[in-house]
């Protein structure tokens, strides 16, 4: 590294809006440092296929350190940040401490229990590949239970499984369920009929998919409902228990019995965004996420900028961005330019979000896509989401290795990745 | 499943040997009831390279219910076996009971740390992919912390990695770990060269791969210097501690100061063997293995097999075993023979083994193979590693992805497979 290079950019999080930052500042005249608790960049999107056995994890990681080995200006220490001292502008490692010029953060968000924190170790919630394990583990423990389960009551239980928030996470693993119990299974167990599984995905919401237009949520809801998963839209988890889950409607009550939940709702801002308010006074939404101003910085502290779905960035007229992958990516490019610009004493205009549409599958031959100029469905929307989805991976080498299984799964109707591994220690 | 079948042959284990003994019995009119702790099927031989971040733990499993999905006479149950009662021909698990006409077990074996369970947590061995994810995020971890490790002494212990044990699995593990330090982190790392990492391999015996011909031991021992792997044979480990390991030779004693250790040594049988013992009277031999008959039976029990590493079978000569895959696969096949010979009251000989030779690789285009008519080594004995360990697979998915990333590792010096995951719980 070129010792020479005085201002020092520090990132804090490899995910989508960090690590596209850091790339983008590859031919910027400034040392970068990419912190990470993980070793690797994790395409959250496609997470959901390996906590229903279709990939492995593998397959959609890449080591940081070997997507910036050619990245000369760039190292990648592996760290848990703790905390922030903007008046000397350092950043507090568990064990040392690192100073920065410039410093993004972009430590992401997770799912939500809405004040019932206490229901997590019931209803598996999917952020980080352990999550994906945990889940699959609970989804084939639950086949694998009833197979040698003679009471027809437990046996209906473990055979149920109930998806919390019918965004789009929530609808590709009630789809992908649907899909392990239907196909994949066919023939594999000899007590069971593993068809007769029955994948339940609730939301408060009045649709599935809310965020999409009404045309599409029917169409989702509809081949949702072709797969066999059952929806139950305005509905509220009321309660979980280790056998059952109370759902809440505006009038009714309804108790689905089950002894897997898996949970796809809510959005809780990395308790980083806490510590940065505490120590530069930025202020948070509801969620946790850090209000920022037009060019993504907190207010009074311009070497500040915070991206991803850590952030609240709100729109000229109003809107909050969603916690996607192109808003952060989007972000973390801009991020980029707006430190080069500073550096050669240039301005840039307040950060704008291309809005170029966003898409869900539901199963095989199955996907909604609004992409503004055009909504799509069925065939074409999958070979679309699978095209996007595909280039979106970081390495050639996981392009290939996830095609060629998704042909194979396609063709096969079989998910190899199906492996009940032992817990991780939380 | 065919009700009448009346005959019930049930398996313990579905590795090599009960697998194999599994379908070899698809035809015959018996009903076979496969029992696992776990629901995959694991390719052993490969398990190095998932430790080392060449493959992943799905490249190298199969889920059992697919491979005998289509075997209508098979039944696969997931449970752990905790006894037996050979009187009334039953199996134990930990919540019911199942009878047998027919008994084969196959629950293998796992290293062995020489009467020191002590040294256990210090020095992982490498047995199932939860050792594996074990044993790669230790190597892995080691580098991370030497990058950002100010003293110059820690970060030589942390650059240290010990491998007891020169047979095929620490000879492997030796070569992968040499070649992820020198060729695979070429360019990751900005303070630390991690080819200055040693490597050491240590083994009580004289030689490296001590089964195999003096001439192909002389050529490992040499490929791997090539590599530079540290060789110390002729020293055992008297001590393992945080920061070190204590070798002790014939006169001379050697401190190791190293943060990790793979444990490669030493053989002890699966428990059953000794449960097996207490119930039936078998006998056992130092390191748990069941003594069994001519036959594979035990004595006193014609209706129980042994089978696999679990077994000690003595050739005419005196001779036992190893605990190799094709001695597992061979008495497989053959006892799904002596089965279907009896039910049409026919006898058969007693179980003889074909060596075909054994192999071991070391790094790439290097190996070496004694196939009993030539022995061969480099390029050539690695071609024909390489073949007969793709061949070995069970699925053909498998065997694409395998091939696929050995020819992408290959050609790129890259293993993709390098993810820090967490601690699984024990």
């Amino acid at each position: 590294m070129d010792k020479n290079l005085r201002h020092h950019v520090v990132v804090i999080g490899g995910g989508f809006g960090g690590l596209t930052a850091v790339r983008a500042l590859a031919n910027v005249p400034v040392k970068v440092t990419l912190l990470d608790r993980r070793n690797f960049h994790l395409f959250q999107p496609l997470l959901y296929q390996v906590a229903t056995g279709g990939l492995s994890a593998t397959n959609i990681s890449s080591p940081l350190r070997e997507i910036l080995k050619n990245q000369k200006n760039a190292q990648v220490i592996l760290g848990e940040v703790i905390g922030f001292d903007p008046r000397h502008k350092m950043v507090q490692l568990k064990d040392f401490e690192v100073h920065y010029d410039t410093l993004i953060i972009s430590t992401g968000a997770s799912h939500d229990y809405f004040g019932h924190d206490e229901w997590a170790p019931l209803a598996q919630g999917l952020k980080s590949i352990e999550d994906a394990a945990d889940i699959r583990r609970r989804i084939l423990m639950a086949f694998e239970l009833a197979e040698k389960q003679p009471a027809a009551e437990e046996r209906k239980k473990l055979l149920t499984f109930v998806i919390v928030g019918a965004g789009p996470t929530g609808v590709e693993m009630a789809g992908a369920i649907a899909e392990l119990a239907r196909d994949t299974f066919k023939e594999n167990f000899r007590f069971i009929n593993p068809a007769d599984a029955r994948i339940v995905l609730v939301d408060a919401m009045k649709t599935v998919l809310p965020a999409y237009p009404p045309a599409l949520c029917a169409k989702a809801h509809k081949e949702l409902e072709n797969l066999g998963v059952v929806v139950k839209t305005g509905m509220a988890v009321n309660q979980v228990m280790p056998d059952r889950v109370i759902l809440k409607g505006e009038t009714e009550e309804e108790t689905i019995l089950t002894r897997t939940v898996v949970w796809a709702a809510g959005v809780r801002a990395s308790s980083l965004g806490k510590r940065l308010a505490e120590s530069t006074g930025a202020q948070l939404d509801k969620k946790g996420c850090v209000l920022v101003q037009p060019d993504l910085t907190i207010a009074g502290h311009p070497d500040i900028f915070v991206i991803g779905d850590l952030a609240n960035f709100k729109t000229p007229d109003g809107k909050t961005l969603p916690g996607v992958a192109p808003v952060a990516i989007q972000e973390g490019r801009y991020v980029a330019k707006i430190i080069k610009a500073r550096i050669s004493n240039r301005t840039r205009p307040p950060f704008q979000y291309r809005d170029r549409g966003k898409m869900a599958t539901i199963g095989r031959t199955k996907a909604v896509a609004d992409l503004n100029w055009i909504r799509l469905s069925g065939p074409l929307a999958w070979l679309v989401w699978l095209f996007i989805h595909l280039m979106g991976l970081v390495s050639f080498e996981n392009r290939i290795l996830v095609f060629f299984q998704w042909a194979w799964n396609y063709f096969s109707f079989n998910r190899h990745a199906r492996l009940i591994t032992e817990e991780f220690s939380k």
